[in-house]
């Protein structure tokens, strides 16, 4: 008899989005005439870069001819995309990666996720709460947890609260971990992380043997010249932290799919033996074995991204989408709300009003003023009476879903 | 102390393909002037198809305009591709498969790699010798194993010979099994299979709450009328197998990245409290959880192959390389060697003359006539005496390596 897997019967039935989905479907059908604005789910909105484009249209064409034509390429990338990013991502920031460590890969969703397949069954795992649900999902799909409790926390994993109380930094924990997931700009809460924040946490890892797992997916959003991109600008990072990035929320490929995880080649897990093996090692032969590399069109997209006007026109995008986070944060301070993120970061993260429950303010903001943003508590039980906007959407509907809130919500 | 997964570490060092190109290398740098003619790895040579290119460059254009833009899309693929799939490769064919039950995903490496993520780790699991041999690391990786024996065989696995005395079609474990990997057209054998013969695999299949896992990647080089191309042409089978295909072989899409998995809604596997799971459930949860949907440009890509223009292209590419196969064949059988595939399939199987190795035979024909095959003894321990040779490459090199062999080789 073929058996399942049966840690997926732990998982919490309702994932996040699709409920969304499902509300907000119910309410356009019942109120088929309301105009809904949508600042819930994380995606981008405006074109790719011109210059992604023109790269990717002339990666179709290399296919069309012969001599230019491209079969199986390497399963960690093409060198020269893997060289532009060690350039232009780490080394101009003094982070000593080589571009052989830089793998490329068709999403950071896929490869937080992939991560934990080369990492043992034993290591104690630490997230922070509110977090991004994959993180977590992964995890219990691996059985490194038990069921979840009635706060919806699942047994054995160490969840580490952020809040305003903290500013939306975790503290370190009080129990030895041996893998712990950041994110910085924060999703869900656009919170930042400064030099000497990460350096606590590196110390932290280094003192237990700890891996951190360094997602940087919205570093492009950073515009203070103070706060680090990559955890590699801290030092001694190298030596403990894997990084993920992608070019979703920068260039906008949430469609096009490339991202990329970097695994230095210093970095050590301990075998059962007690022996050291190079972490790298394995990822390249899990990417090796269990993946074939990402479109060649879609490399040489990204890879426009490093060229002049790549860089013009991404700068452009990220500061479009900044600009219509300052819309959201300013006009949601002047109607009251208690507001967080939303500076370097795509995300604002709102204090529900008057104690409503995350879920409750989601079903008012989409019935009252019809403006679709995520309750707090679908990333966490301690994002329980929040709320993410995203600034992911034009500036029209950016503005209208502000007026509507200010003027008609009633808070 | 963070811990890696020790399984990792019982995978045999050398994979199949960098050792071939870690001779070809060296050689080649001995012989800088030899023309060396590569017909090892199983990658496609010729032009995308037109009407693919023609419409991922609409596609790109789409990406430029905001009301066409794409951002994720769905994880399990596009509805306009899952249903001319459904409809042109199943439904055409007698198969009652529904778009909702086929997954669009970039490569059938990833998922024939990913699939056991679903399944339990107390199945029993075999695969035919020789085999693809992802479907063996992959179950390494994931802790299905012991060590390698002295055959290289690993512990736990059970194997089943494919070879000239049984036509290269394995026969029924004699031993219960729970998951089954079968290939047809197969890799590396160029072997296929009837309906009465993967009915009676179907039949062990439902007898033992077993499951095939079928790996149908070359089913376009299929030209006998009475052979099937899915294992859903055999009654029956939506109970007990899961499909995998690829855009790689047919369209040449090995660098575009495209693939495609079906898993019917009625199969069912068993919970450990003995209850019955429905697979497409976990499979639907895998891919949402832990896989953000192939890029939009390349599922139009994979749309345009169900074009007519593209039906017709595609054809006229898989004719190209069987006429390949053809020669290939035809040559040796003149130069005295036994050979087996290469009809309905671009993989010719040949036994090494005189006794050789698999290995033996890669060097001598490596270093007399500069030719590069793949040793059989690399898909497995029954492999050895027997040597690949693809039919993916120019009609003009194709040519000259059977002249080659047939004249210069002295066999």
């Amino acid at each position: 008899m073929a058996t399942i897997n049966d840690n997926y019967l732990k998982l919490k039935a309702g994932y996040l989005f699709p409920e969304i989905a499902r509300r907000v479907n119910a309410f356009a059908e019942a109120n088929p005439d309301a105009k809904i604005i949508k600042l819930g789910i994380g995606d981008v909105t405006e074109p790719l870069p011109e210059s992604c484009r023109k790269a990717m249209v002339k990666a179709v064409e290399d296919m069309g001819d012969r001599s230019l034509f491209k079969g199986y390429g390497p399963e960690q990338g093409y060198a020269w995309l893997r060289e532009k990013i060690a350039t232009y991502d780490f080394q101009s920031r003094g982070c000593a990666i080589d571009a052989s460590e830089i793998f490329i890969s068709d999403g950071s969703k896929c490869d937080t996720g992939n991560i934990l397949d080369i990492f043992g069954n034993n290591n104690k795992i630490a997230v922070t709460d509110p977090v991004y649900p994959v993180y977590v999902d992964t995890n219990v799909m691996a059985g490194h947890t038990g069921p979840t409790n009635e706060q919806g926390e699942y047994e054995g994993l160490v969840y580490l609260p952020i809040n305003a109380e903290n500013n939306f930094t975790a503290e370190l924990p009080t129990e030895k971990v041996d893998l712990i997931y950041l994110c910085f700009p924060n999703n869900p809460t656009g919170a930042t992380a400064t030099k000497d924040y990460l350096k606590k946490w590196v110390d932290y890892a280094k003192a237990n043997g700890s891996i951190i797992f360094f997602d940087a997916a919205y570093e492009a959003f950073i515009t203070d010249p103070n706060l680090p991109h990559s955890i590699y600008e801290i030092e001694g990072a190298k030596d403990c932290a894997i990084e993920f990035r992608s070019f979703s929320k920068n260039a906008g490929f949430t469609g096009t799919r490339c991202a990329l995880t970097v695994v230095p080649k210093t970095l050590m897990a301990k075998a059962s033996d007690g022996s050291d093996v190079e972490v790298w090692k394995l990822w390249n032969r899990r990417q090796s074995t269990k993946f074939n590399g990402v479109s060649y069109i879609v490399q040489r997209g990204a890879e426009a991204v490093y060229s002049e006007e790549g860089q013009a026109q991404v700068k452009e995008l990220v500061s479009f989408y900044l600009e219509n986070a300052t819309i959201i944060r300013e006009k949601l301070t002047a109607a009251g709300l208690s507001v967080y993120g939303g500076v370097n970061a795509p995300y604002v993260w709102v204090k529900t009003p008057n104690g409503l429950s995350s879920w409750d303010f989601f079903d008012k903001l989409l019935q009252v003023v019809n403006v679709v943003g995520t309750p707090g508590s679908g990333f966490g039980a301690a994002g329980e009476g929040y709320f993410r906007i995203s600034a992911f959407n034009s500036r029209e509907n950016v503005e209208e879903a502000m007026q509507r809130i200010t003027e008609n919500l009633k808070l």
